[in-house]
């Protein structure tokens, strides 16, 4: 197809497409003649992914070319992908130097073994989530270490979820775009069902019932 | 204390101080002298809470600004204040108008009356959830909604260990205050252990051990 027709069924603008290719996110068509390319479904779906992990992850567009790569790269495994696609996904690992990140970051390296977890206590995630504890002991919540077990059995689920998914659905060329598909979007998705789960539950516990023809401002 | 010595507590400099008070998001010190103001608790708090809102939950100066003049409303309920901390975590509720969409809002309304939650499929995390599942399904993964109920178990028990540890745990004056700090914060702390999880499972499955002393690149 032309870059007209592949924008039509995508919904990215003709000048948005030339930008990505120039940028390496999207392979170059096939040139039919001296100033016109085709375009393949290949070109379609790659599109839909960059839209989706664009406007659904927000990633941004150097981010969305590293993932890319490593989706492109033959010789990368499985699971070495779908961290630099997680990765993506965190504030990259900056540490902090202080007493109360050195606790943070024992507190994360005993649930990691506690929890026989094959990950490494440097992983840009482990130090994301020392990050987050050191905040919220300055906050004076760091009592919520206490709740982090149930925090895990939630995770842990979400990410068996995740690959029997995966395992069940995914022909294996595909699986490694599957795998950063899913780290994205099905981040985005447990973000909004916890906010749905957040505000019922809080409303059983301290407000009134939301009447069904009540729209929340 | 004098401003000096607020910056030295919380980490924040100087002129970002000012900065905050002039947008409001901190109130202004006590005026000691016509050129001097001295601050107590109540401002080292708040600074810290603005700092773990930008740094940790990724959240602008502006969408701050409501967050706490949300948390400052003594008239709006708790289950409201939480509804706005989490609205700004998503994507501001922005529905498209295709097929793909009505269907995946079907979806997310049949889940929400299925599971007994208590609100509204206006939501705007009812609104974020249903783009995501058109996202997947224009990808090709529609056959994803099929796990959708093992992440809702999983979302509801991280709801229950965030109400538990805030009725146990947070007198009720600073309750609003934690439920905003947990939306945000525990997002956080969940998204860092569903990757330290997925690393762990996907290795188990596809990959060879990560020896404890190879550092992830």
């Amino acid at each position: 197809m032309r870059i007209g027709e592949l924008s039509r069924k995508t919904g990215v603008p003709v000048p948005t497409i030339k930008y990505y290719v120039r940028e390496g996110l999207l392979p170059p068509g096939e040139l039919t003649s001296p100033n016109q390319a085709a375009y393949g479904e290949a070109h379609e779906r790659r599109l839909q992914l960059i839209r989706a992990l664009l406007e659904v992850g927000g990633m941004k567009v150097a981010e969305i070319a590293d993932v890319l790569a490593a989706i492109d790269d033959p010789e990368r495994p499985v699971h070495k992908v779908l961290g630099t696609a997680a990765d993506r996904l965190g504030s990259g690992g900056i540490e902090h130097d202080d007493a109360g990140s050195a606790a943070a970051r024992a507190v994360v390296a005993d649930l990691i073994s506690r929890r026989g977890w094959r990950t490494h206590e440097s992983n840009p995630a482990a130090t994301d989530l020392s990050e987050v504890l050191a905040a919220l002991d300055r906050l004076g919540h760091g009592a919520f270490a206490e709740v982090l077990d149930d925090y895990a059995d939630a995770a842990e689920q979400v990410a068996r979820a995740d690959l029997r998914y995966v395992d069940q659905r995914v022909a294996v060329e595909d699986m490694v775009e599957a795998v950063v598909v899913g780290t994205v979007l099905g981040e985005a998705v447990f973000s909004a069902l916890r906010r749905l789960a957040h505000v019922s539950a809080s409303a059983k516990l301290y407000g009134t019932d939301v009447p069904q023809e009540q729209k929340p401002s």
